[in-house]
């Protein structure tokens, strides 16, 4: 008869001990394939314990396999494939509780991301102090409290309907762009609307991106198997000239702020563009326009998308920069023949961001608040820049660079009059504690003409002590 | 010289109606390229208006590229390549306000996904009523508060540490599974980390899925360009036998829970399954355990996951069932020599869940919300169904039908003893206002002996009339 030691559980259940220990003979071999377990009544008075326990025990280890029975015979220990080696331990060592996770937090929130830099021009960050937390907040407790049951439904796989509504009201509002609700799809990363954009549009698509431009896209694009061209650049932005030279049929670019040269495509170009797009089945045009919001003088840049009758534009955004990359909304906008195409063939994708935030953020862009937010941080990048240019103006630098101001965005470029490559300078710039990019390091193509083009992002430059980081940067380009 | 009636601006500032004026009058055509436009000083003379009013249109225009300027000699109209039409209005008509939020938040409340029915046994909600509001609007307004920039920040590709030290410590808590948070991936949809999983896994997989099963993956898998073979289901789970004799290097399953059938696969089987896997390269069992945590008597299942020396099992779930569809966070846990491809390969995703709703899960975890959430749910659930069970017993139905309840999920299979088929039945009820579905609907190869299971979904149905919904059931299937 089965016996184990029902006083030595080590903080077990009877039924849950006696479970795990028959379980062990089974696994190890100590009970055989097809042998007869005792009764739930013999084994229950042998070991001292309610009928119900063996019972319990019993039934978990039928339902999982371990044991089978025959009606009126009892229970039968079931054949093994073959024995299992207990796999080594390493299990989640840290329990989490409130003061760690505040401690993680505020441990993170002292230096995580810039920790080993005394200044970081490289990351593209938004300015963390300046989220409208107290807003957000006051908001967030409203839709909470609303409580509706639908806030717990499924989305649908656009997206919300009233932040869709939200979305195409800002837009036309502030982009002048006119857009039906039903055009808009929510997403909760860039990343996964490409996918969908990939999956949709042809098999056969060649992408286009700028060079320089922006890297990650790039990668995705190969990522999904899909060929990529670089298109180079010229001072109107993607040179269309170039791009009928290759097979692209789908261009992937930053008309209102090319990333990193923060260049601004004029109307001729665009519609050199758009006439590109108008002459081939398939052929489109994906607009970046992440970014384009923080314009410092004069009205925002229009969109190609607005200007777009031949249905061969497509517009993505977020609210990443604008807002917080915490809040992890999306979202593109398809002309109409694309968007009927979505609705029958994108549906296996549901909707990915999250509900309560959607529900917030509608109420945040309806009530005006992302307006006044993004009109605050206009004001407040604008200030920082300023401020950059001032420290570099008044420092050694001066003498050897000239700014490159595009009036927009949250970094502009610094053009070095020196010999040291630009390599060499982001190395022993890092070696002092400082992360820098070059626009050579965005550029596929030949750096020919294009080095020595320091980028500089001044969105989160609060804690740097300029003068000194500026000197320093100095030596590192005299050397 | 320009001439604007600059009295009649339909409230634009003077700058941004001389702008448009110029703008209207370059695109159709009155002011020819190359033409050179008159002084700043000139046309503010003409038109009674500041300099800095025309000064600020021209930059507008400039920036845009419908001017050029050539120094010392003023500005000229660039050349268009061809006129643009005007696109036909159809903007946003609905502007927002909290008050219209709201009453459309009710609105949907009231019946949004039922509306059409009396009662919806087709569709797997969760129970909107019971989601924790209270505590988690609680730790919301905590983690609001903590106010700390790192909240801000762009999270990790795998997502939040912290999350994922919740979430393994949960694991080994309830599954005993032993997991490192570096091996689990955050995301905000199940669809995106297939994608994602597709893109890691060898390009020529084969996928293999359970039939019957969950039809959204088979559709993702085919959108994804992957071929996939349907493996039929016997009274122990997805049939080795079958898969041995077909191309698949890779199979999803949820051995834990069956859908639809709610069979849980035994040990024999799943090691059977874990030998295939094992016997070539790149073979692999990703284990859904979506429903797992509600099984209403006896311990859960042990997954695969956690017997799974060979590192061939990948485990993924969501917090949609267990928690709400609202709160979109999933994730996947990959063996340790997948973790490593993933961590090389795929940095071009960036975590896409919400960090704020990342963080106040992982309170929610911690703080052992999760774990009575899920024990209140378990109870009422059972509840549910207790109540449905005993509704068709003691209805008509209960002469001509048979229950397949296996005491998991939040559905039970009915068995109908009738002569009509399926499609009929389904569209009868669908005319009397009842949704419901079969298990023959998520067949793909023979519905052979498969017919007649009528799958009823329990999770809401507290406002339903069952008498008089199931004697209208009743009614139909006889006829």
């Amino acid at each position: 008869m089965l016996t184990y030691d029902m006083d030595n559980r080590e903080g077990l259940s009877r039924y849950e001990y006696l479970y795990q220990c028959i379980k062990k003979d089974i696994l190890e071999g100590r009970l055989a394939a097809d042998e007869k377990l005792p009764s739930k009544r013999a084994l229950a008075e042998h070991l001292k314990l309610a009928v119900i326990t063996v019972e319990n025990a019993y039934q978990q280890l039928l339902m999982e396999g371990y044991l089978y029975s025959q009606e009126r015979k009892g229970f039968f220990v079931s054949p093994m494939i073959e024995s299992v080696v207990t796999k080594p331990s390493h299990r989640a060592e840290s329990k989490n509780s409130v003061e760690n996770i505040q401690k993680d937090m505020q441990k993170t929130a002292i230096g995580k991301g810039k920790k080993h830099w005394i200044a970081d021009f490289k990351n593209n960050y938004v300015n963390r102090n300046k989220f409208p937390y107290a807003t957000w907040s006051k908001l967030m407790r409203r839709t909470l409290s609303i409580n509706a049951p639908c806030l717990l439904e499924a989305v649908p796989f656009r997206g919300l309907r009233i932040l869709r509504e939200a979305i195409a009201a800002f837009l036309y509002q502030q982009r002048g762009m006119e857009v039906r609700p039903e055009q808009i799809v929510i997403g909760s990363g860039i990343e996964a609307l490409y996918v969908q954009l990939f999956q949709m549009l042809a098999n056969d698509t060649v992408y286009g991106m700028e060079d320089p431009g922006y890297q990650k896209t790039a990668k995705l694009i190969a990522k999904n198997g899909y060929e990529c061209n670089y298109i180079p650049i010229d001072e109107k932005g993607l040179s269309v000239e170039h791009l009928k030279k290759t097979d692209t049929s789908v261009v992937i670019l930053a008309p209102s702020h090319q990333f990193p040269t923060g260049l601004v495509m004029p109307i001729s170009r665009r519609r050199e563009l758009q006439q590109w797009a108008s002459q081939k089945k398939n052929r489109y045009i994906i607009e970046d326009d992440y970014d384009s919001e923080f314009r410092y003088t004069g009205k925002l840049i229009p969109t190609i998308f607005s200007r777009d009758e031949q249905e061969r534009v497509i517009y993505m955004n977020s609210f990443y920069k604008s807002l917080s990359p915490a809040i992890r909304i999306c979202y593109m906008i398809l002309p109409e023949s694309l968007m009927r195409h979505y609705e029958k063939s994108m549906r296996c994708y549901s909707c990915s961001a999250s509900t309560f935030e959607q529900y917030n953020l509608a109420l945040f862009i309806s009530e005006g608040y992302f307006e006044r937010h993004i009109n605050r941080m206009k004001k407040y990048y604008r200030n920082q820049r300023n401020i950059l240019v001032e420290a570099i103006r008044r420092s050694p630098l001066a003498d050897i660079s000239t700014i490159y101001e595009l009036n927009a965005g949250t970094h502009f470029i610094l053009c070095l009059n020196t010999e040291v490559s630009d390599k060499e300078i982001a190395k022993k710039a890092k070696e002092q504690g400082i992360n820098v990019s070059f626009l050579s390091d965005y550029c596929n193509g030949t750096v020919e003409n294009r080095e020595h083009l320091l980028i500089l992002n001044y969105a989160d430059i609060e804690d740097i002590d300029l003068d000194v980081v500026l000197q320093i940067l100095k030596e590192v380009i005299s050397q």
